[in-house]
């Protein structure tokens, strides 16, 4: 009763106001609410589902890569943030402190993790002897808090989830060739597995993680213009080892240093997925990672309504054999349209109808619900059809979201120019830049953009830098930001 | 070469020292280390993959039977503590509290969550409207603290890793139907899966969860005699939908509350699993939850060393491809017996020998690491016979185990006979009980043993109270508890 009620609330169209579409739906299909504490969500199932398909597809590729996981305390000392200066300055603004427990005082502050390289480093420094020690790879999926003044459900909250990386190795080429393997990882995961198509680069020194020595992300264009950073792998040099004083003795018995690397990618991914996919009629859930990949609705009048639906079982039956993620819904209480405008909204990417005609001719119905193409198919053909659907599915989501992104991409020469552009449409922009932190301040303060990365693969390279006109050391990709 | 050094340190002898010989055994095979947070432990890899796949296969359990996960807030805010009066006194004396956040004194209190009742209980009251939304089955896999005096690494730390699930029904039937479903799932998993048999009861009600009507358990036995209770779960009545307002139309149209349930398993059952199957020669994992169930060892000398190296290579293979977890030590710098030794302190069930004369006779040798049964068998076998001695191996640890136990019960008509038994050897006792407080207490202070639970097949009905002679009105087993 509540749902239904629920559910007739319009949507806002995404023309009309994107911030309200974006919580209209994920509130709409039940993916988060919001909790009585400030800045927190809960991730109810039907999001949490999502989560889950990351989680194993995710962690699956870490194992394959070699790395193990492990849990470390949620808690870190106050005195662990002081070890690394760049560290401290960078997250000590946001970071939660429990300075109280079990009715008495602590002695030293607790903060809760706003990310884990301190308390890794802390343990590395115990575990790792020798080269025989390294290197050292282990992921954590844990809970983090970064107390955010302003805060979005699933892109920046003040309790999110993740999973972070940390590995040690014996020296800098193997520490970088971490970095940039799990910055690959990343790049096929998001557009492999969430049709995400993403631009792979290095950031600038003002946006690198806090102590790291580089920081290379990924990064999505919204169906708004706006950039989300999907997931990022920082090369943190020796920063982290001389601070918690992880050495090793090298193959020539020397004592080292060991070069540390970190990389993450959080929950963002899931409010990246609806930005990027959804549109006015709801979400639209990539197959992949879809926690219902098609839904079977019987259709047809109640006399042929028991056979319709003995036939939906059957077929149902040899989808999920197949390992399609498919479920049936044969309620009689409300009508097909309602069903095809609910799993509409709900992003589930095939719907398959069977009715009495259907069944006359041997036949059945798909349809998708990125394009709305519609086919009518025989039913021995069924498992086969729908795996090629749902790729094909997959292929569309994917070159739509980078059809969206060319358009509203512009290489620009100045800065008036990019004025314009982004006074225009929203959207990314590439220029050449001097290296220089005021030259990219300007940019943020003249049009709220801010350095995205330096992609490995600019549409041209440009010489001259966009503010002040100097020789570009770097092309760089600006956008606003989530 | 760390490693090296500290494989040589011998470990204590379990009758020297029953907790000496615990740290020892988890520290050497590396399951866990000690954290610099007070009562906080380092989950290592090796000691984490136990909780994967303990994760792994009662996850997949909750969902067979309809349950979802979802993720809440670790925050719960003072005020919700509050508003059950039991709950609040069982928990307050345990919780750490975040006062400050981001430079800012908070305007409430946010204790880190010992359990999440409150804000399961909070959100429910927000989705549940009509008996159309019922039953709601969720789960949580989450961290949890409780600041704790007295720890030991697994069993009782400040921060573990659990689930918590949280459902609501319509009404008392379903919702105790519900508790009775959770705790036959702990039970069947724990005996089926971990190897360990367990004494299934109610617990007495001063042993209850704080805010339950019901609490039932399941009860462990360790080596030394001591209980561990393994799983718990919770029929909490009205309490928590009167507290938070879960209220919903039923079928007849009227305002009801809902009946809820709880029920949790923690990163405890680590510790649980060590101690009733670990010997003085280290762990000893249940090939079911054992992240690698047998370790094949090439033998002999330098000259047939390829020859042996690539057949174990091909066994290897199709073990893998049966879907053993299977490894291989081919290391030449190591001595066989050295390995012999390091995978039985890590409590590899199954090893696997091949060697220069059983390649001649195409046979290949197994060695089991709790019995130290040996089998020589045609390599062709090889594959059927693991499995075979995988599944035997987990049998006869589960009746070792369930032998121990049997030898260290007692049913007892008095405390003096109580006393004499739990003087001369640590264990468990079964008697009747008048179901006073008092003369539990009794029991407590002149032997330090708890009422662990009401066995639901205890294994004499008692009709006295063994403490002051009355009508008893239940058998209760006792025992000393960790």
């Amino acid at each position: 009763m509540a749902k239904d009620k629920q559910f007739v609330t319009e949507i806002t169209p995404q023309g009309e106001d994107f911030s309200r579409w974006y919580i209209d739906v994920i509130k709409k299909a039940e993916l988060m609410d919001y909790s009585p504490v400030r800045g927190c969500i809960v991730f109810r199932p039907e999001g949490y589902e999502l989560w889950e398909n990351i989680q194993r597809e995710l962690d699956s590729r870490f194992k394959e890569t070699g790395h193990r996981n492990a849990y470390f305390p949620i808690f870190i000392p106050e005195s662990f943030f002081q070890k690394e200066k760049e560290h401290v300055e960078g997250f000590n603004p946001e970071l939660p402190w429990v300075t109280e427990a079990a009715g008495e005082k602590l002695e030293e502050r607790l903060a809760i993790r706003p990310t884990s390289e301190t308390m890794f480093g802390h343990m590395y420094a115990k575990w790792i002897q020798s080269y025989r020690d390294l290197p050292l790879l282990i992921n954590q999926w844990a809970n983090v808090v970064r107390w955010e003044k302003r805060t979005l459900p699933f892109l920046r909250t003040s309790e999110f989830l993740w999973q972070e990386g940390h590995t040690a190795h014996e020296d800098e080429k193997d520490a970088r060739a971490e970095t940039m393997q799990m910055l690959e990882i990343y790049r096929d995961f998001v557009e492999g597995f969430l049709a995400i198509p993403v631009i792979v680069g290095q950031k600038t020194p003002s946006e690198r993680f806090a102590g790291a020595v580089d920081t290379f992300s990924i990064e999505a264009m919204m169906k708004d213009g706006k950039a989300v950073q999907a997931g990022t792998s920082h090369y943190l040099g020796t920063k982290f080892a001389v601070a918690f004083d992880i050495k090793f003795l090298d193959r020539e018995n020397n004592l080292q240093h060991a070069h540390t690397t970190s990389w993450g990618v959080s929950t963002r991914l899931i409010g990246a997925m609806i930005m990027v996919h959804g549109d006015d009629r709801g979400l639209a859930l990539p197959p992949k990672v879809a926690p219902t990949q098609a839904v079977m609705i019987p259709i047809g009048p109640a006399k042929t309504r028991d056979a319709v639906i003995a036939r939906v079982d059957e077929l149902y039956a040899e989808l999920k054999k197949a390992g399609v993620r498919v479920r049936v819904d044969d309620r009689s209480d409300v009508s097909p349209g309602w069903k095809f405008n609910e799993y509409e909204m709900r992003g589930i990417p095939l719907r398959i109808e069977l009715g009495p005609r259907d069944m006359e001719n041997g036949q059945i119905v798909l349809v998708s619900r990125i394009s709305g193409e519609k086919r009518i198919i025989a039913q021995d053909q069924l498992v086969e059809e729908v795996g090629r659907m749902l790729e094909q599915i997959h292929q569309e989501m994917f070159e739509r979201a980078l059809n969206f992104r060319e358009e509203n991409f512009k290489a620009v020469d100045t800065l008036d120019e990019m004025k314009t552009f982004m006074e225009a449409k929203r959207g990314f922009v590439e220029a050449g830049w001097c290296g220089s932190d005021a030259c990219e301040r300007q940019v943020k303060e003249e049009t709220g953009a801010t350095s995205r990365n330096i992609p490995f693969e600019p549409r041209q390279r440009k010489s001259t830098c966009l503010v002040c006109g100097d020789a570009a050391t770097d092309t760089v990709v600006f956008a606003r930001a989530y």
